[in-house]
């Protein structure tokens, strides 16, 4: 049986090597005044920002720019919506990683409110998004987050009181984005690796969620076959590799939709409250943390009996995917549950993922982050014991 | 490789049995003043249309209704338009099969217009529509056509000279669409019957059409395993299969928003110019073709050596998801392919689609049909002879 779902609305997508200049066709849809939110330096030094500007004024497009580095913070949203506010912005536009996207998110739906962002923050504040925005694109510049296509913008304040929280509204949607995978072919290793690992941990958690969907099952499965076929090869050869940029700018698109629809797992649990107490990259702590983090699932879901077969088979299909084999329903997903887990195991460590000591969380830190970690949409309950499990063996 | 590929965006689908009653949270999101597209009896025999009218008298919205039989021609557009321009409508909802579906959009198109409908059909007129529109809610009652998730209304006008043409454009997509199986619980078997058909030829025309991306291909072969589980269960059971029809519900679904974004084949050349041309509902011309178009399209690609071996795959593959088995890319797909095109037989058989000559259609049309039939995005190229035997097949 098909059970109740709901999907959100997608941006109008266009995808593919060389379509970022499909940009040019789209803005004056919009009009003559344009605000680009990009990131450090990356894309200036690939040249794309001056072919991006010289695009502007040969069309006589009015333009601002503002280059971010780090997470977006309450303060960053802030002072840029009070600069830009007068401006009459007819677009935003973000060019650049999650960060980028996120903070540019950000920026369209608060210039037309009068407080802080911090108000507008699940679990922070205690007011609600009505969705009123300006018009935004996102044209992802890694293959990792897929927040090209999702309706939160995720904003960090980092302390021991830190948060890592959504705003959120369906309007938030990006109304086009624009996934040019020439515009990650010169991402370097480190930053390639824990950002496939983010969206590899997106497709699994939200194809385990008890909310998903075949829609969002199908879908889920297209991405997990193209990392997990071009994951580590990009990793090791990706400045030369268009194909396997491609196939992973797919694969973080596609998890940036499922997530969007059936939501994420304990890892994202891990991701809020680690990521908000401690500077640590956000794809770090998903691919630090997932292999054991479905290790820790599949043995409580084995310890729960008939309710956990559903989930057990699902990882077991992904393992069976992995392998280049097809998972037989009627098969023991014992086996295919354990290639599943060796493989992440295998893809932490060539993808050399840090473990959490080398960003400063030690053991006595754990009973804080136990306290602040949410199971999101996890396929089983996980205890105290459990979770502290999850950590301590990534210490 | 990913190939490039654009995906429209969606509306946002809530999709359940029982859900339509989401419909009352919506409209106030919308305005107060509701136009109401409607069949022509089904709705008000079941009940649901008395629980509509009086939610609406709860809630004080204001609303009208138009009640249509047949498929939209120019005319019932343009008098529905005059009729309602004035009224100040602030959302137009339209509850039926794909007839009311598109006569709803296109109302929601052209209500801000002031030139005829036929002004901006494709093929037909040479205004190009902008887009703007006021919003519109699509809830489908049959599993057919997926126009609740897609950009054109179809209009015909059925005559020697007729057309079945689109009114086409990215933001005439629904709003919404709300997706509840219980609607089409009472759809009489030849309905479901056409229907299906319909809906599964959508799903396997955009599956083999040039342009799908990974993205339909996996959306498709989930459409297509719910419809091949289900179809023949719900054309015999379905008043009392509410799990059947959501199978149905979905598969029509996702048939909408493939097409949307790869296009159909032959099958569909034929709906436009037959359907044109004559007096024969959609979903027959579709089942009644489609067992002959495929194996003409088979035939076509063995004959022209490695060109045809990928789309042969596809056909493969769909054959063993019939069969229940899975398509190994090393094998020799002729013999899946028999099997699609024999299941394909059968159903038509086991449906009781009638066969052309029923609606009058002879050899003596051959000719014409052939000149106005267009291959669309079609996996092989099919010449005059290739279309004749496959109409002939049927009259």
């Amino acid at each position: 049986m098909v059970s109740n779902f709901r999907f959100a609305s997608t941006p109008n997508i266009t995808f593919g090597a060389g379509k970022l200049s499909e940009l040019y066709n789209i803005i004056p849809n919009f009009g003559k005044n344009v605000l680009y939110v990009i990131g450090g330096s990356s894309l200036k030094a690939s040249g794309k920002w001056d072919e991006i500007t010289s695009e502007m004024i040969k069309s006589s497009i009015n333009f601002h720019s503002i280059s971010i580095t780090g997470e977006p913070t309450p303060i960053l949203i802030d002072n840029a919506v009070k600069n830009f506010r007068q401006k009459k912005i007819d677009l935003i536009i973000g060019i650049g990683g999650g960060s980028v996207i996120d903070t540019g998110k950000a920026i369209s739906a608060m210039i037309l409110k009068n407080y802080s962002i911090k108000n507008y923050l699940e679990g922070v504040g205690d007011k609600v998004h009505d969705g009123e925005k300006i018009p935004f694109i996102a044209i992802p510049t890694t293959s990792g987050t897929g927040s090209e296509v999702t309706k939160n913008a995720v904003i960090t304040e980092v302390g021991t009181d830190g948060f890592k929280k959504s705003l959120r509204h369906d309007n938030l949607i990006p109304n086009f984005a624009i996934v040019d995978p020439e515009l990650v072919v010169h991402c370097p290793p480190s930053i390639t690796a824990a950002c496939g690992m983010d969206a590899f941990t997106q497709l699994l958690e939200a194809y385990l969620s008890p909310v998903s969907s075949p829609f969002t099952d199908a879908l889920a499965l297209s991405g997990i076959k193209e990392v997990k076929e071009n994951l580590i090869s990009v990793f090791r050869y990706g400045s030369s590799d268009i194909n396997g940029r491609s196939a992973m700018s797919y694969g973080s698109l596609i998890s940036g939709i499922v997530l969007a629809n059936a939501g994420l797992g304990i890892v994202h649990g891990f991701a809020s409250s680690i990521g908000g107490m401690f500077n640590i990259p956000h794809g770090v702590v998903c691919g630090t943390l997932l292999a054991e983090s479905v290790k820790a699932n599949v043995k409580k879901l084995k310890q729960i009996g008939p309710d956990g077969e559903h989930s057990l088979m699902k990882y077991a299909k992904i393992g069976a995917l992995i392998d280049g084999n097809y998972y037989e329903t009627n098969e023991d997903p014992s086996y295919n549950c354990s290639v599943l887990i060796e493989n992440l195991e295998e893809w932490t460590e060539q993808l050399n993922i840090e473990s959490l000591g080398k960003y400063g969380i030690s053991p006595k830190d754990i009973n804080k982050i136990i306290k602040k970690t949410s199971l999101k949409n996890n396929p089983v309950h996980l205890n105290h014991e459990n979770i502290k499990e999850i950590v301590m063996n990534r210490i």
